[in-house]
């Protein structure tokens, strides 16, 4: 092909008046670098070089492939943002909808550090500290910004680039919303379709196809987990040729993409009726995620909600079945901050986005887990997800 | 979700004989693993450090995913494999088919470099030069591997690894054969459902649908192309809500996802007669096409694959309109080496896989391009992809 891995459909959200939106969109990519010019002072980084993936779209609109050719932002506190990129994708980059400089290079690999080397001069960039991602920014991009700035300190600009991205603003909290809503609706279709003696395979296969008759984009946020009896009980279990029977649990772990902005959701189900113990452990986890829902408000922990969940299941006598995390903020990334640790003391504050999914696995037996997507409110919070969550009978 | 993105589902190719199968493909890995040793001494690195992708599941048939958590893999001449990862995925590397090292960390970042510290101490490493992977290994690894290996060098180790990865063994072959198979089946159930009138979205949506049905991973390799009328002069156009006209060319570029082995094609198609230079630009490019792949056999250039679909285009009188290279490396990543340019004298040999496409792009007007996936094999070489490549009129 002679596009790219990865690349989205479209630069501005779907499905909404295109006029109005794009205008939006725009006001919202100069509000995010307005933001990241002030950042970048508190900071002390000269600039931010990002590259091409959810950071860079965040940043600018634009969607580039992450691929054998770089493609790298430099943003200053006082100038334009600086693109260096492949010519053949140049087409995308007059579509921005702001002022930014471009400077593209040719096929041939060593053409390209001269672009790096005028683009870096350029915004006046090479004496100071600079901020990368560490997520995203590879060796490959990392050699042509030492090239044209060796004088530089490269440094983590992560708690940088978060202070941005982990407040959401109304745009992205309605994509995640309609997200959510994607992914409700299609496992609710799906349940209809479950029948015993179906393989885990087989009603991932119908989850994926509703997913996208909802709208999401087939480029998943993952693949589901749809994980039968003692497979629950793995946390990280991928969907296997084993079939559904009658009284197992049916743990299923999915998520749908809308226009880059992700849903990340977890229930259980059973044919029938399950063992006591089974329904017992889904009681406690439900009652662990309504407890952690119940403490999330500006102001509290990403710690506190941890322990909120974890004490109940403590509680009940299981806790040494909740072996991970309580969550992770939840956006543009399947896992970004904020993350919902115990050892996290990071305040809440209105607009963030993250996960509440605890979850007992007993090993060889049966495990369930009960995820819902939250956001932080003015006064509190808000679960996007709102479908049951006891273990439902099917 | 407690899983990560882009996970794939099994550590072994599907639907084949599953005990025969695991022992295949545990030679296969021993086989890599062995070739790597050897070249790691031809290369002169003292180890060659692998992060969660592509490469390091070809090199140990584990499937990590690249996350928040960083996965690393150390590979000497001499010792086992060693692993640095997160203790929630431990289960996974227990079944390894090899004898593997492993140096697993906890939830709290400030653990991680400790981990790191006793991989590379215990792997003997950090005295020489270590090789990376500049498409894959982040920052974040990076500050990890320096800290663990401060007196070390790194260097690319893009040419040692793409020394092996770009030689498919018959496991491989097979594998990307059923992912063109896929590929072909899928969009012949797609064109059988389109109709004028219908938007380039609803004809992705529609492919996407029969890709999942023909037994790809929903995990694709990329999201397809499909472009009416004048979106089909850009060769990296994102289907739109743009409707399919009468006698308008429609270009689709698609693959599936075979357990992690890809397809890559591309056709055109009109509904009802199409203009006399649509016609005539797309047997140009088909004839292209046939050159680029009739000169294709061990010895030969990539440069001169990419000459004879060009010389075509050339005489023909289109040659400014053919504005990429001929094709690129296929495989585990939709774009690998070996890349055809005219630039790139690399000979190829029998194993190595790629892409020849030849366009041309009338812009605003028509574009069309003809993709094919080829092998070359020990006397020539084999079109995987064998689909009417000639303007298919629906």
């Amino acid at each position: 092909m002679q596009s790219h891995p990865a690349d989205r459909r479209s630069t501005i959200p779907l499905g909404l008046n295109l006029e109005k939106d794009m205008s939006s969109h725009s006001n919202a990519i100069a509000s995010r670098q307005n933001r990241l010019s002030d950042s970048l002072g508190a900071f002390g980084f000269e600039a931010l070089v990002v590259n091409a993936g959810p950071t860079l779209t965040y940043l600018t609109g634009l969607h580039f492939h992450v691929s054998e050719r770089p493609v790298v932002a430099v943003f200053t506190p006082d100038m334009q943002p600086h693109l260096v990129l492949p010519s053949l994708e140049m087409g995308k980059a007059s579509r921005a909808p702001f002022d930014l400089a471009t400077f593209n290079y040719g096929e041939d690999p060593k053409s390209w550090q001269k672009a790096f080397d005028i683009a870096f001069e350029s915004a006046g960039v090479g004496a100071g500290t600079i901020g990368v991602e560490p997520g995203s920014l590879r060796f490959l991009e990392l050699q042509y910004v030492k090239g044209a700035a060796s004088d530089a300190k490269l440094k983590s600009g992560q708690e940088c680039i978060a202070s941005l991205r982990k407040i959401k603003d109304i745009e992205e909290v309605a994509l995640m919303r309609e997200a959510v809503h994607m992914a409700e609706s299609a496992v609710e279709a799906t349940v209809q379709a479950i029948k015993p003696g179906m393989s885990e395979k087989e009603i991932a296969s119908e989850l994926v196809l509703q997913l996208i008759r909802n709208g999401s984009s087939s480029d998943l946020p993952f693949e589901p987990i749809v994980a039968a009896g003692p497979n629950s009980a793995d946390p990280h279990a991928v969907p296997s040729s084993r079939r559904l029977a009658h009284g197992e649990v049916l743990l299923i772990d999915w998520g749908a993409n809308n226009d880059g902005y992700y849903s990340d959701l977890t229930r259980v189900f059973s044919f029938g009726e399950p063992s006591e113990e089974s329904l017992r452990i889904a009681e406690v986890t439900a009652e662990a995620n309504a407890a952690a829902r119940a403490v999330a408000r500006p102001g509290v922990s990403a710690g506190d909600i941890d322990r909120a969940a974890r004490d109940v299941i403590v509680k009940s006598g299981y806790g040494k079945y909740f072996t991970h995390r309580t969550g992770h903020g939840l956006g543009i990334e399947v896992h970004e901050e904020p993350y919902i640790r115990g050892d996290n003391e990071e305040l809440l504050e209105p607009g963030m986005t993250f996960t509440i999914e605890p979850g007992i696995y007993l090993a060889g037996n049966v495990g369930v887990r009960v995820e819902d997507d939250m956001l932080v409110t003015d006064s509190g919070s808000e679960s996007l997800s709102t479908i049951e969550r006891s273990l439902t009978i099917l």
